[in-house]
């Protein structure tokens, strides 16, 4: 039989899985010989029986007895005993912190008898009896179900009576009082009295925290974060110690190194007598924890010596929560603590020093995530700033901008020339178009899923939700601050995406200095350099020697390309060669594809020809003696086409009036010829190489001449030419046989040899499902995560998040949208196939990945695990994807 | 070392892998000690060796020239032996058909000395420079690559100095100078004289033959079949004989029965005095078979009794070549022959009665194909009929309407009530829509994989193609046949799909005897019914009790459900419920869609609840006893609106004219908050059950509903509920939760219980990538072929068919378009993964499809052995799906 129960002494840190989190702690803390109030632990084995067969298991109770007498014992107080009571905590614990989840009763051992005994114990009625109210307030709320607003308004009826607002006021008797009526209220709700059996309150609090498990929000929860259904959670029962039996006694959390920047020092808060919910319900004020050392020197003393040890022996931050009672520092609860990105970045590199941490691990301690935020821009922290208010932090950045209160305006506005603050309530797919056009988006009501920030995620734009103390007025065209402030349509205002602060006027915005950093700006040795630019630096240099991944970066322009390599990439895995189709050669490209015969075609390609060769030309002289992976025009035509229904409205209002345009006519018929229903499912990519003839080889011709030039120049280009939208090897197999025999003739005119790499994008299905027979016609796979979320998924980004993204994050559908974080049970899976069956048909095959995901951290870290060569992102996501490269190859 | 060269003594009919298709019945024919010239042929083992090394395998030559002296030891005359020289054959044969390989090339050992000994030998001075001749015009052209032309030209100059029109007036002296001249060309073409040695001539027919195999023709053919490529080709070495040594040599082809209607006789043709390819060019006129019996008794006989041996030894209908040289019979060639589909059943019924043929084998030689072309309507054949013209049969069926010759009057005539046809010289996209409104369309130009024939045929629309003798006129609107009959826009024509014939007038439609069988119109032991249609029924009778595969049948009202049944469906496997949502319940739905409110949204389902319950409880009553899956709602709300365009075009131009229409304005409005860019990619199927509230549970009530009531009355509704577009587990359970609990709730209600299967379509890959986990939520999956097909490709149906499917055709991208037959690597391997992963999660879990592909013959054999449970498909293919699951489950 298992052993369902857990003394403190005989768990540890490491037994997470089977005491939760909060119970592996206490006990690590017990070994420890810190002073932790004895108690134990049911495990979540218990647990998963329970909810399994809707009994606890046999023999838990029994066991249960057991320790619960040696607590006895051990303490000298038996629980409800009439005259010394024992008391004790039922708290909730499970493996992951989960909010909706029971978490706490206290003073469980209370009833009309005991309570003397406390009384007696204390010297103190007053604590006695609010002690025990505590109990059925909490017992009711939480083991009970019975609405919280009940016991709060008979407490609020209690001081209307006597006059007072504090419930520090609050008598002995009016505590009995309160006693009296919150039986009364369990009885009318429950229909049984309040249990006076103490054995019986702790059984019911400890089914309660199991049953808890799956309470609605704790199931939306694990849903939305996937954590396995079947963990349950553990019990914690622990003796109660007290803060509030007087001014000797109090609460506090402390934090062994400032949460916020990193700092070493001393930080935290305490109340005096209180207890821990006193201070969580904020009614009053609790004092800097320095201050305690004033306080109470006594306590204080031990507690700055076991924070040290605690650091040392967690090696690591520590979050604290602790009670005084009566002179005696007791130890409820440590972890290790929570932490901005600049702080996780300062202590590593101060555990690096201090010799507690290895390089390895080093870079466990700091995320990718970490990292991308302290890139975005912020605004001058030191610039004069008047705060509106604050609403959620949805998406990072610094924005600016006049506010504008409708799509209508965001768009007009900002078409002539201004930033604006798109501000709404809420938005819904309507207002896509006027957060396009807008520098951030500011609403009044949503959370973290909601339609603006879901969208704004997305889009990459600034974004700050839920600020509901802004009234948001769209008709009358105002925000008004809860100051009273109003800001009228025009008015400028900054949003902080990262803090969710909104500002008045214009706050002025400084480039972070870790991207000064990388772009070259700050030398890390120099005086410029603070200690989170050094600590960045140290880990950057140890992650590139670490990792196994290569990181190049997907640029466009000679530009885009000289600033990823500032950044660290170490080629170019995507170059998309459409934007080489806007611009003033659009009507080149409209010529192309309103050519009447294959000569006007012929003569449209030709003219695009040395334009596509410059463009080459730059960037491979930009990235010389890198990698350059260029892929052949993917997009529909028609997109280079102005819009169907637009061009429709123009044509028929025309009509109506008697008009006639030629030339739209012209463009309305190739853009009905174009049309399609679903035009990411249509014609483009290797279909248009197959179907409009020369359009590829134009470019494959483009690429062959610039490097040919470069070459001659002394240069080392290295194009590598990319075929995109592949579904079968047969359709590679044709452009390949054409894009050789361009090189061989283009390396004949110019007299050099031309040996590129030809490969192809794995984004379908089909074709990571078939990559065994492509990899025969492919030197090289780039996944393109993007195309291949979408058709596994079956939904198209542009659609999807602007209409039921949010939805899925709050049902709990989604975890995360997995445009953002690869999708590792499907499209993960697929990729796994192609790599498998790409480099058994081929083993020297170069695999990569040229999707957005190439910059997102947890999907860096399954690429490495996967086997690929290298991920490839935005320039300014280099770093991220270098630093996640390294912490997947660290072996701490 | 491998044996490379097999004396046709030495095979047989089984080696046609080594020996290829000829080859190995040229062995077989003699090894029944029937009148085969004698020969060797060389295997595709030294044509692999050839083409993978670039020179024959070591030993080869030494082999042949082994054979090679037997050969003459037998004949008794030796190659080139100018005396008394013997002459060969080189052909080509490959496992499979193939057209665009080199074929032939007779006459080989002649030269300027051997030409001699043969017209000593044959007494024919004419004879021997003809076949000289033709010697040379033959390698020139297929050996050497010299254009035919240039041979053709050549003839018709002597024939025009000569002032004569037929190659039987040309004398010897002639034939003389045109051996002359074509060696001149020889010379001209190939810069060296045509090669007098025999040995080399054989020697370079035999590399030619190897060659050809990558003949660009023969590699595009390879590619469209998915033939594979590495199989090489057979070479045969055979004797001469000749049909052209007087009246009393000849030549023919026979078949052992009708290949079109599979009678039992004698069918096939004569020529006397002639070789081969005069038959082939279709300058002199042949006899019919049986006239042979007169010209040449003996021979005749001899081959009669050559037939029946033959068929009696194949077991089937046998294709015939067969040459006499002065009166003694030679057989060149038999293979197993092609047929029409109402042959095959004939003669698979009649082998059946001649017991050479078991049931098992007799289901192998019919197929659903076969089948379904039997079940297409056609033109009376008993009605007087004028035929115009002919072209490709390339969209079965018979289609009678009004000329039309664009799409706009297609449209608008359609509209008002006219069956038209669409006659155009070739289609593009732009004529999709007049495709649509048209009842059966023509082309004078293009072949089967044209624009035209692949948007038929993906429309099952009657369409007959390159109809080249017709000139259609779509300038004048009008046609004209070579009879110079012209038809104007507005004249009534008949196309036949079937066989490519187009005719003036309306010809009557007669339904198909096989589909008035099936329909319970015809008893097949009646006089009513035709040989045909009892063989049909007796093959029906058997592959329905071989079978393992249930069928179902797609079906979304009581009337194609009753008719489905009638087809031997055993269910519904998809009934489709947006139909339900069409007509005069647009209304409805517009409310639906257009509600403010959710009290609004909740009335508009109110109001649909009762309508969707009556739906369901006519077809419950239908199928009572039988398993009916409804799929809930799966299009995207918009199209239930009007098109984005059209509203916009007459919201605007009602807006330039002053005017302005709320109803529109607001419909406009939903309709672009509705919109999407990739509707198929787009907020449907299980996403809109999550979205929209109330939806999904207001279908499962009516469900629910009509089967309470149809169990009140008696009956045995068997409902199964299908969840549309799932991708991950996490919807599925969202809405299967929802599902059971009104599933109880209406259970409650009628004092019922309604205890259905909740199941899920599989038709995206994410859902078949975690088919695991899905099957944990699912009583059953129905493989959605059409989704899938789309999102493993990425390309939506609609869109690709027109703009690029038949380029892909013709390029052999596509052997043939993933939409008509399942692509069995990339589909087909994900079908597999789900059904091996759902079953291993839920071993009893149910497993069908209900794609188009459940009605598609191939298709249906990949199902059977993937292990699926039943195929669902259209009512009229029933049938069809019915042979080719007996078929897949035969074991002949």
């Amino acid at each position: 039989m298992p052993k369902y129960v857990y003394e403190f002494t005989e768990g540890n840190k490491d037994l997470k899985d089977l005491l939760g989190g909060k119970g592996a702690n206490l006990a690590e803390m017990t070994n420890l010989g810190l002073p932790v109030p004895p108690g134990f632990t049911i495990t979540t084995e218990a647990c998963q029986h329970y909810l399994e067969h809707g009994e606890v298991p046999d023999g838990m109770n029994a066991e249960i007895d057991e320790k619960l007498a040696a607590l006895e014992t051990q303490m000298g107080k038996r629980l409800g005993q009439p005259d010394n009571p024992l008391l004790v905590s039922v708290r909730s614990g499970a493996k992951f912190s989960m909010p909706g989840m029971m978490e706490t009763v206290l003073n469980i051992g209370l009833n009309d008898e005991s309570v003397h005994g406390l009384a007696k114990q204390s010297g103190d009625e007053r604590f006695a009896w609010d002690s025990y109210r505590r109990l059925i307030q909490m017992f009711g709320k939480t083991v009970q179900d019975i609405p919280g607003e009940l016991f709060d308004d008979a407490i609020e009826a209690v001081k209307h009576k006597r006059g007072i607002s504090s419930d520090l006021e609050l008598r002995a008797e009016d505590y009995k009082e309160l006693v009296q009526t919150f039986k009364d209220i369990v009885l009318e709700k429950t229909e049984r009295d309040f249990p006076a059996d103490p054995r019986e309150q702790m059984q019911l609090a400890i089914k309660a925290v199991f049953d808890s498990w799956n309470a609605p929000r704790a199931v939306l929860y694990r849903r939305q974060e996937r954590i396995p259904t079947d963990l349950g959670t553990a019990v914690n029962v622990c003796s109660m110690v007290f803060g509030n039996m007087g001014m000797d006694s109090g609460t506090g959390v402390a934090f062994t190194r400032d949460p916020a920047s990193g700092q070493q020092g001393i930080y935290g808060d305490y109340l005096q007598n209180a207890q821990g919910e006193d201070v969580v319900d904020g009614s009053r004020n609790t004092v800097p924890l320095a201050d305690m050392e004033r306080i109470d020197p006594k306590s204080y003393g031990e507690l700055i010596a076991i924070m040290e040890k605690l650091e040392n022996h967690y090696r690591d931050l520590c979050d604290i929560e602790f009670t005084v009672e009566r002179g005696k520092l007791w130890m409820l609860q440590t972890r290790v603590g929570k932490r901005t990105a600049a702080a996780a970045f300062r202590i590593a590199d101060q555990l690096l020093d201090q010799e507690l941490i290895t390089l390895d691990e080093a870079v466990t301690r700091v995320t990718g995530d970490q990292l991308a935020q302290l890139m975005f821009p912020r605004f001058d922290e030191t610039a004069p700033r008047h705060r509106l208010g604050r609403g959620m932090n949805a998406s990072p950045g610094a924005a600016v901008g006049k506010a504008v209160f409708d799509s209508y305006t965001a768009i007009k506005w900002s078409r002539s020339g201004e930033d604006v603050i798109l501000c709404r309530r809420e938005t819904n797919p309507d207002d896509l178009d006027g957060m396009i056009a807008a520098s951030g988006i500011l609403t009044s009501r949503g959370g973290k899923t909601s339609h603006a920030a879901v969208v704004a995620r997305g889009m990459g734009k600034t974004c700050v939700c839920g600020a509901e103390e802004l009234d948001i007025d769209t008709k009358n065209r105002r925000l008004v601050a809860p100051s009273g402030k109003v800001i009228e349509e025009g008015d400028v205002i900054s949003i902080d995406g990262t803090s969710g602060e909104v500002f008045l006027g214009e706050v002025p915005v400084v480039s972070s200095p870790v991207v000064r950093y990388f772009e070259g700006e700050i030398d890390p040795a120099s005086d410029q350099a603070d200690d989170l630019v050094r600590a960045v630096d140290r880990i950057m240099h140890y992650v590139d020697a670490a990792r196994r991944l290569y990181v190049r970066a997907n640029a466009d322009t000679p530009e885009d390309a000289q600033r990823a390599r500032r950044m660290g990439a170490q080629g170019i895995g995507l170059c998309r060669t459409e934007h080489m189709f806007l611009g003033d050669r659009r009507s080149l490209v409209e010529r192309l594809i309103l050519a009447d015969t294959e000569k006007e075609q012929h003569e449209a390609l030709a003219a695009l020809l040395p334009l596509q060769r410059e463009d080459f030309v730059g960037i491979f002289d930009a990235m010389d003696g890198l990698p350059v992976t260029v892929r052949l025009l993917d997009p529909p035509l028609h997109e280079f086409l102005p819009d169907v229904t637009e061009l429709s409205v123009r044509v028929a209002v025309a009509e109506s009036r008697g008009e006639k345009h030629e030339n739209d006519l012209r463009l309305l018929q190739a853009v009905h010829r174009l049309h399609e229903q679903n035009p990411m499912l249509g014609l483009r990519g290797v279909r248009l190489g197959l179907v409009v003839p020369g359009l590829f080889t134009m470019q494959v011709r483009a690429i062959a001449q610039a490097a040919a030039e470069r070459i001659q120049a002394g240069g080392r280009p290295r194009p590598e030419i990319m075929i995109p939208l592949v579904g079968t090897v047969q359709e590679l197999e044709i452009i390949r046989a054409e894009s050789l025999e361009v090189l061989r003739e283009v390396g004949e005119q110019y007299g050099v040899e031309l040996d590129f790499p030809i490969g192809t994008m794995i984004e379908l299905p089909r074709a990571a499902l078939t990559a065994g027979q492509i990899a025969e016609n492919a030197e090289f796979f780039s996944f393109g995560t993007n195309d291949l979320t979408q058709t596994v998924w079956g939904f198209s980004r542009d659609d999807v998040e602007a209409s039921f993204f949010s939805a899925y994050l709050e049902k709990g559908v989604f975890g995360i949208s997995p445009f953002e974080s690869l999708d590792i049970a499907g499209v993960g899976r697929l990729i796994k196939i192609a790599v498998e069956e790409g480099r058994a048909a081929r083993p020297d095959i170069k695999l990569g990945i040229c999707g957005e995901h190439g910059g997102d951290p947890a999907s860096v870290r399954f690429f490495h695990s996967a086997g690929l060569d290298y991920v490839s992102c935005s320039p300014f996501r280099v770093p991220v994807a270098r630093l996640e490269a390294g912490r997947a190859a660290a072996r701490p």
